[in-house]
């Protein structure tokens, strides 16, 4: 069985490769009746796509969606929802060097390994360009979501060296006012020095992003398998370039004593309980407890850099590698909305895992 | 849809309370002629036991597994394998005080809202009783990759303020010769000690697990939201009072430059491709490439402590509260073969969707 | 991938052989506070089990069902049910001729080939002895079911070659007053006649079941793949030794014509739209439209019987067979439980993709 | 949970309305290294297309087909085929006047009841335009089936009052010879005659469609619920206007005896094990035995016609009703890739299952 479905009740299949005609998706699952804004898709899309900045990759990928079905006079019917994105600006000579070649920490080799076949202009089916299918899905979640008043934040909190601290004042409204989306004018100065540092060193930058989600209903995630926090961490990890995930008090939690770390229940106005802490990171017993669901998600330096690299080719003779390829020195600003189109992925399969898909 | 099945094509469904009758699991999908060796699920199950030790819960279940369906003469038969575990050492009376009380970051808050009913006997499904039965089916997951030489270790890496380092000598005998199962005695000494200071405190400690995979077959994980470390980390979120995941070089890659980071292919002797360094952690663009699989996951402190806490009750009083129930003051040692067990399930899944279920 | 799970939201998995000790069935996806009444999982048993009457199989078993899982205080949780059912009267030595035999239309050819092995003793899991644990989970959809007042009738309209034909009466109440389930006392005398001189002819009979399913609420269904008849086919057709499928006009509709066939919509008191006719058997673009859903379901002759067959051996030597173990002449009475359970399985299913599982 | 993909591992999932912009479907889990003849998928879409002939409706849709994505040169690469059809021929005024009108035995009333908003141009996903995209993937499956020699054969076997009976000859190489692809020639002649005069009459006929498919591998089918006639009787239960389903001996096994139904194995040639009736339709236990696979599909005459017909509106007020929209007097002739198609997409799917997802 291939992976390329998410979710149970509201469920996306992704489809498309870096050098393909088109990337693209297929929902199965949106409750009929909620209304659809093409205008926000597109400006997840926006969000994501490569060349926005003098920091991020120079293909220039207009990425324009297109609605094939499932929406009539701007509501969703029930029926799959098909977001459509043409490739526009492919270069395959760019990558018929790499054709007998298996890059550094790229999916070169296991993707030749595991189908005997590999389509290797830019990655193919391995490239990031895929996460554009899931932005385009996610902004369609995210409307649902907003329905009950759920908000999904996420930001850069550390770029290489350079992180945001405690002492840090954090500012949302700056999000999207840096290049690097962190919420902090200050540090994310630093954090675009870094970059712009690496790309010049022909090198990568790794980072942290952390994802905040407010006003989350109670009762969604299913235990025991399907936790609330087992479906984010798959979520995230499914993201490229991802090595950790955290919930609530993350790796913390390890050297903290139960005295410190359990969340007391109050009722401070006696009409509604809430925790007086949220080590729990919004989630209890795999289900959400009302609090703010708070992640942490590591992605690694891209594995694409321009300095020489020695490698094998897929005879296993030694060659050395210097990527021609278009690609960015740093993933994380580029992957804010796709943690975010993830996270609403899963809270919105939850919602219709528990609620049904009756119409809204 | 509900939520306690796990796998698609090896799939486990499991069931039962802590209080109720029993706790057991239905595999469907390991394939037949598969030596089943039920001693050896007795083995894992005994590692898992409470009562095994001064440091763990004083409640005392014998866990005898009874095989129930799917195995004839010895072998499998490509039809569902039942394991059952009876519960023996229930005392209900232990928690009839607890039926209107939510303990803090426990889950009967989440359940009461999400379900409008609980089973409030020592946690109900909550309660990591539940895990009994992921690690009589680990045993049988580990039977089958055994078969192909794959080998599943993980092992106690930090427990409180007290953790091995890079500078610590690690011998993986050691392991079960201590009740903390970590591969230095001396460190293993002083974890030991930590807890029982800990329960000297009614309080609790957390801690983290490695966990190593080796000889993993190359090819397994299914790309793009199946990728290996996707369902690893969803295994590994999915087992209680887990916080977080990292593979590889996990949250340390942040800080890391790519040409740091990036595993060259090297071809050593001629004959064999593997990488000069292992940061990706044994996966590769979600598919294993044959290097070990390194996993580390953090869990908190056991929420069940003997100190008195303040909570509310199901109509908001706020109530004060003193764990009377038997509890560990520390799961870590005896999530060891927890994690083992959701690391196989994982790989074994993963296997069969690979080479289908035609008989060994 | 296996199959031995069922249903997508209340979704079963059955396990269990026809020898070994036990067989059973987990439920996953009961919304919680549901009543759960023991006594009518029993009761449906009984209509199912052995040795009912002098027209069924001589093996007795008492088929007691025991509870493991997931009711509390005789309600639902929202967690597993599981249901066990232990085998008594194995009697494997009446099987072991058969270990290296192709008995004619069974399984036993297909399984050794498919799997490698098989448990030969009573068909294994070939054996409709699984029945038993769809019957128990059907008896739970049932109560869940008749929560919204639907109703589930089925019945034998043919054995052999005696059949009720329209102009027969027909008496619901009298469907449990005879051997053979029918509802016009008269002709079940004849088929049990039939099925008493084919017992004694050492041969066997099939036959034909209806069932009816009143007030099914409108919009269970879901295009397109998983339309309301497709799910009841399939549940039908897996059941042992059944050949065909009808809905609603079913093999009639081949030769009438639209304008005889369509089913006007009408509003008779002005409150409340139905349909005059009912050719579409409640189900109209996969969606339950309100009327009644009307199947009609054919078996086969049991493939045991006691006459003579040629047929050969695993090495393919022609062998000749006897049947010596216990078996029906006539499965159809004792499948009218099954085929609603099965029916039951289905509408369960679909009410809770549609309503999501929340607390009832 | 909605229902618009179908199959587990050779899974695909459709899309698109009548008179949206596209139709198609999303392919996963077909085996990598697959040969790829896109002209064969458009071949079987001629076959289906409407406007082919006199007797079909006069809507006129090219069906040209575009992959997106899964294929790179001309093998398929383990990663998702997307097979994309745009809609040219729409007319939405024709469509206009239904918009608050329940036609009788259509999908609005259920459509409208169970979304609370439908898609009214030409049935929206109810129509029969949806399954352009069954038989664009099933010609993929087709081409993996093929090679394994596996040959699926479907031709009409009765329409309306016509119909072959055992008698009549039949040479399958007519089937594509005459409009109704019926394998006699003078029966074929007859059943054209019927189809024009109830379109002459403004009414329409059904009809029964035999399939046949040769050299299926030994033990594709999982039992217990995913017996392979199951999958077969869903598949075809799925598609619109089917209302019965027969495998091997159907309906008529219920007046067989035992004795009569068995099919006795034989060993001709002594080196392979085959039967000598087949009643059992080519598969036993739910597992295919290498015989020929048989089945018997019912449909319902057209439900459009252009009679005037009595309806409700949606809200309740009696309206009449003459079709102006362009549709089929039988669906049947442009069934017959429709149902290939499913049978493919089933037999793929079981393929996949047991063999798992390895390159070719």
């Amino acid at each position: 069985m291939a992976g390329n479905t998410f979710g149970q009740a509201f469920r996306i299949t992704t489809f498309g490769e870096s050098h393909g005609p088109a990337i693209g998706v297929v929902i199965d699952g949106c409750p009929p009746n909620l209304p659809i804004d093409i205008a926000k898709v597109q400006a997840e899309l926006d969000r994501r796509k490569p060349g926005q900045s003098a920091i991020t990759t120079p293909r220039t990928e207009s990425d324009q969606v297109e609605i094939l079905s499932g929406v009539f006079e701007g509501l969703s019917t029930g029926h799959p929802i098909t977001l459509l994105i043409r490739n526009t600006n492919q270069i395959p000579k760019d990558y018929s060097h790499l054709k007998d070649i298996y890059r550094p920490s790229h999916a070169d080799y296991t993707y030749q390994q595991k189908y005997g076949i590999r389509d290797y202009r830019g990655g193919g089916r391995a490239s990031a360009r895929e996460t554009a299918a899931r932005v385009a899905a996610g902004a369609i979640a995210k409307q649902l979501l907003a329905e009950y008043g759920v908000k999904i934040t996420a930001f850069t909190q550390q770029i290489g060296n350079i992180g945001l601290s405690p002492s840090h004042t954090v500012d949302f409204k700056q999000i999207e006012g840096n290049l690097v989306r962190c919420p902090n004018a200050e540090i994310a100065a630093e954090m675009v020095n870094a970059i712009e540092q690496a790309k010049a060193d022909k090198d990568s930058l790794g980072g942290v992003i952390k994802c905040l989600i407010e006003n989350v209903p109670v009762g969604l995630g299913e235990p025991v398998f399907d936790k609330l926090e087992a479906d984010l961490a798959k979520a995230m990890m499914s993201i490229q370039a991802t090595k950790g995930f955290e919930i609530g008090s993350g790796f913390s939690a390890a050297s903290m004593k139960g005295s410190e770390h359990n969340d007391s229940f109050i009722n401070p106005n006696g009409d509604s309980i809430s925790t007086s802490t949220n080590h729990s990171g919004g989630i209890q017993g795999g289900i959400s407890n009302g609090e703010p669901i708070e992640m942490r998600i590591a992605f690694k330096p891209v594995a694409t850099i321009g300095k020489e690299q020695e490698t094998v080719d897929k005879d296993g003779n030694a060659v050395k590698l210097e990527a021609k390829g278009r690609h960015d020195p740093c993933v994380v600003p580029r992957a804010i909305p796709i943690v975010e189109a993830m996270a609403a992925l899963v809270l919105a399969d939850h919602w219709v895992r528990y609620n049904g898909n009756r119409p809204l």
